[in-house]
């Protein structure tokens, strides 16, 4: 599990005041990138080493609204691992109360071409139970 | 069901050259405005009459890529509708093939408190099976 | 002189119930997209043609806030047109009234790599004083 | 001047696989948020106190492009301030490296009317040249 901060900026905001339901995809995205950073593995150098995520399935419960200048921590962990996809599990906390929770899952594709690939050995190593 | 027309904007999409993950659910706002719309309420003037929706739960099911400039098709529709929740289906098409596949799930509120209310006459009028 | 319409999208709004200043650059990258393929260019083939445009100068002047739903107007020229950058210009409007107006100046470059090139010639076909 | 860090995050990025021209306007809105805090006032608590900012003008000149994971230096100092208007100015460097410089021109409005108001007093103390 790996924390992260975010403030909410004014331009995540909408006309109810409140942080708009879309950009909980983004920070979810922001989420994964910093826990495989923690994890010793940058994603951007996976893309450049010819390999990414694409997202297959995304949910969010939203419990709370967030609101502009809001210091939100954002909690991520791998919640499953396999040749075939990996799935990510977040919550989003405000003030220890859950603002909303979620996950997406993802195949892992060869770029720029799309293609699906399996799970490369280097990911497969990051499983829980991986030892 | 209710389709609308949407063009992707190269704004909404990322450096993998698709649209990115996020933007699928501000595409699906755009199909419930839409769908309200085609039911003769405006959402707009609900918000103006004192109340509006919040978003509880959003799934998204992604099955292909969606491109700069394509031509999206918008399918909307109202699933559920009660007391306290309502619920909208989304398909996403290009071509007749599908790009994606969710729901949102919606609890109605007062506005501008925010304050969680039951859902209004004038939509429980549009239920399906309503008579 | 192209005109497009944009109806303002909920996520397109911010906290002060108006629609936030940097979406009118979205706005002004799709009115380019819609006034080049009003003169019979694409720009996704530009693109996949192996260049592209990368903005290097944008203004706005913002008159008057812009709202959720507001059916805009979008109109966009091409001010300047010349080897080295090409300009254009625009303006929003809501029932004749002007929302913004402003300009994008850009210089072409060869995709991927981003090289500056020239402007190609089916572009420079286009300057208002070819002939 | 005041400087804040921003990590670019893969949602801001566009097909071209740079940031997005129109984030930057964001980066920006971040820039004097943050630039406001350090001078001992809150955007938040302005806006809760009944008035805040209109953007009147802006203007960004791009010089390089920035890329998903970069680590951005955001510098925003208070160029103008007068009873009508405040201008704030940006650079967005990489490494020491300028990706793009800007400014914002502001009014005062009264909210939620949007009515153009007098710069506030607790403003106009923070004048270079107040004394």
């Amino acid at each position: 599990m790996h924390e992260t901060k975010l403030r909410v900026r004014y331009s995540e905001t909408d006309a109810q005041g409140i942080v708009n339901n879309a950009n909980y995809l983004s920070y979810f995205e922001v989420g994964r990138v910093e826990w495989l950073r923690a994890a010793g593995l940058s994603y951007k150098k996976m893309e450049e080493g010819g390999y990414g995520f694409v997202v297959v399935e995304a949910l969010v419960r939203y419990r709370r609204a967030a609101f502009f200048d809001d210091e939100l921590t954002l909690r991520t962990g791998l919640a499953d691992l396999s040749k075939a996809s990996l799935r990510f599990e977040y919550a989003v906390l405000r003030d220890g109360e859950v603002v909303c929770t979620g996950y997406t899952r993802h195949a892992c594709v060869e770029l720029p071409s799309g293609r699906l690939i399996r799970t490369p050995e280097e990911l497969l190593k990051l499983a829980p139970d991986a030892s």
